[in-house]
């Protein structure tokens, strides 16, 4: 199949490009390095060295002898989607080009603007694009676990069967989400429902967990290393837990830790994105898949990252910095994960083994933490803000995806960075 | 109190405006006439003839004797909204201004992207701006039934008790809009409910229904008239029904007809406002309001109109087009309304008297209608597009609400217009 991947630079674009190419899919890139930019506004890079993407093509010509076409470009630009789409005329999307920070969008009202503008705007246009240059074509939408919130009962697939007041229906499960950004996934899931509904379009919306990992089996080589990063607006928590471990710093659960999500190793998210575009649903279904294999607390996860430190010689400690996000602690969470399994999906990967995967990378790139390691602190308070300036003094408004005269791509020469 | 209404100079902005200014409350308006000019740019203009807004104040200084402040901007641009609201200190806003227009949104991609970029960077600027200047005023946001969609089950105001495996919750009622500036009500619905619960915003959500009437009992005098639209686009589909009869057209319902809708008087719609206004939630409260009097069915709504018009010695036939929304046309239909009776709401105006009036104004106004009697015609197909290139052609790309540079004010001695 041919499959075009947007955001195909980043974390997990690139191994799903990586592992769609392993399985013989042909794959269209598109990219506008917005991720790369913004990770150095706030002062930090990615802890495993990555190259510039036409050094990436490159290697993955020379290792995997296979070619990788990419589009430089922005999804907020609609003539640009739809030239890109009626060239490649592409058998699946895989839609994972959206700002993907909750603590970013939590800055201040332009980051949260910024947030939930280009996200929208990019969804929509491909879904117009595809409604006039493939409209067969399947588009699998990354979201989040996190559009469910944390509701007292059990979270479907999307949809539920439902009594009230003496009638039956089957509606799609209220969303609760936690963030402007979360919320920004929410309303492309709206969208994409609608979209499917009235242009027969087929659809898989990913209510993606948290996914964790440094390596695919097809990153044989550094060359082909994706980016991890370890930052409090970039990395996720287990990302900084071990990044504080490395560094020898206090490993920070917020809170009380209590608060649970899903989680997915990247090589089972990888074999889950695969598996929707090699089974796309039939014309006007729009699907949701809930795509994560456990659900562990933040205390499992610093927990589990103090054990596997301790094992490898390090001496960690933890400590519990206020909550600066406004959640339940504590709660019920039983998300059903039913879809994907039906479909052939099984887990591969354990949580310990790769997390003493990571231990590894980090350690052997830990000077690229060093140089960083103001970065893994948390300071941007979600309530009231009053930590903002801290966060805020170094982060710029959010650029605009849109903007008119992107740089120029980055010369082959440049050296790897994040 | 002091209210501050954006989008005053709208078709519900303004007699809210006059009826809150007539029961003692202080009013602040803030508009960009963005409608004024849309509805230009789809060839249409009011029935009614409005003045300027320059003339409107003059007008309530004259006959009322009440001053009206005004600031003119846009909510798209936040430095202006946090401006006003640090100057105004309002005890609340009622936030009217949003593109309002279902048609309007579904003419293509950037009228999509438009319709649903500038309500929710609006509503968020307004969010942002209330916890930074005003965190202790209400937002009563104005949103709209068509955002529950046509559920087979009741539709509750806003949350609902359900059980799901077992275990019972409270969550909100899940949405399934039928347009993308239906789907950006409900984006803002989220984000509301979300500002609320991390601010501690008092916030009252009005899933409003479909509004008619010409006439408010302080519209006293022709230079108090609100708007009137009656092309498809921005016009609803009474609206257009009444404008069909007068001018001597058939009257059309779209498909078969049996679509129906939750209705409520423009003077009634008012009283339930002003209502929410004067009862304020608690701080961190967010409440949804089902605002509408009775459901009817576009069948109804069409033979009330020819029956009258009969009445009036016209002669009416109806015709059904084929439907150009993707949409049930026969479907249960039962919103629950509860929450504003149980605050003193009384309906005061009954559908075939209002429509009497509605028909007087228009007849009064028939030549404004002669002069636009091409734009009561649909041509916006919403699934295929097919007809679209009728409708795109005479619609240019939307005007962005934050153009840099707006028209300056109309001057006082401009020709009523709309």
């Amino acid at each position: 199949m041919k499959v075009l991947v947007t955001g195909i630079d980043g974390y997990s674009g690139w191994p799903l490009a990586l592992h769609l190419l392993a399985r013989g899919h042909e794959v269209v890139g598109v990219d506008n390095f917005v991720t790369r930019k913004r990770v150095r506004e706030v002062g930090s890079w990615s802890a495993t060295p990555i190259l510039s993407f036409a050094r990436r093509q490159a290697a993955v010509k020379e290792l995997l002898g296979k070619e990788l076409a990419f589009h430089r470009g922005d999804l907020g630009k609609y003539d640009f989607v739809r030239r890109v789409l009626e060239q490649e005329k592409p058998d699946a999307i895989v839609h994972l080009a959206e700002q993907r920070s909750a603590p970013y969008s939590m800055i201040d009202v332009h980051h949260a603007v910024a947030t939930q503008v280009e996200n929208l705007t990019g969804t929509l246009h491909l879904l117009y694009a595809m409604r006039e240059a493939c409209p067969d074509a399947h588009l699998v939408k990354m979201g989040t676990m996190g559009e469910y919130g944390t509701p007292d009962v059990d979270i479907p697939e999307g949809f539920f069967d439902i009594e009230f007041n003496g009638r039956k229906a089957r509606l799609p499960f209220p969303r609760q989400a936690g963030s402007w950004y979360h919320w920004s996934k929410v309303f492309d899931s709206g969208d994409v429902m609608f979209a499917s509904k009235i242009w027969n379009l087929k659809a898989t919306d990913v209510m993606q967990g948290v996914i964790y990992g440094t390596r695919t089996p097809e990153i044989t080589d550094d060359r082909l290393l994706t980016r991890f990063d370890f930052d409090e607006t970039w990395g996720t928590a287990l990302n900084r837990f071990i990044a504080q471990a490395v560094l020898g710093l206090p490993i920070t659960p917020y809170g009380r830790g209590e608060q649970k999500r899903g989680f997915i190793a990247l090589e089972d998210s990888m074999q889950s994105l695969r598996i929707a575009v090699e089974h796309p649903p039939d014309a006007g279904v729009y699907r949701v898949f809930n795509q994560f294999d456990a659900a562990y607390s933040v205390n499992e996860l610093a927990e589990l990252t103090a054990r596997i430190a301790t094992e490898l010689g390090l001496h960690p400690t933890i400590e519990h910095p206020p909550n600066p996000r406004v959640e339940a602690e504590e709660h019920y969470y039983r998300p059903i994960h039913e879809h994907l399994v039906a479909l052939g999906y099984e887990r591969t990967r354990d949580l310990a083994d790769v997390v003493r995967e990571i231990f590894r990378d980090l350690t052997r790139y830990r000077r690229r933490l060093e140089a960083r390691r103001h970065v893994v602190v948390p300071t941007v308070r979600w309530a009231s803000g009053d930590s903002q300036p801290a966060m805020a003094a170094r982060t710029p408004p959010p650029t605009p995806a849109t903007a008119p005269d992107p740089p120029p791509v980055e010369p082959s020469s440049a050296p790897p960075e994040g």
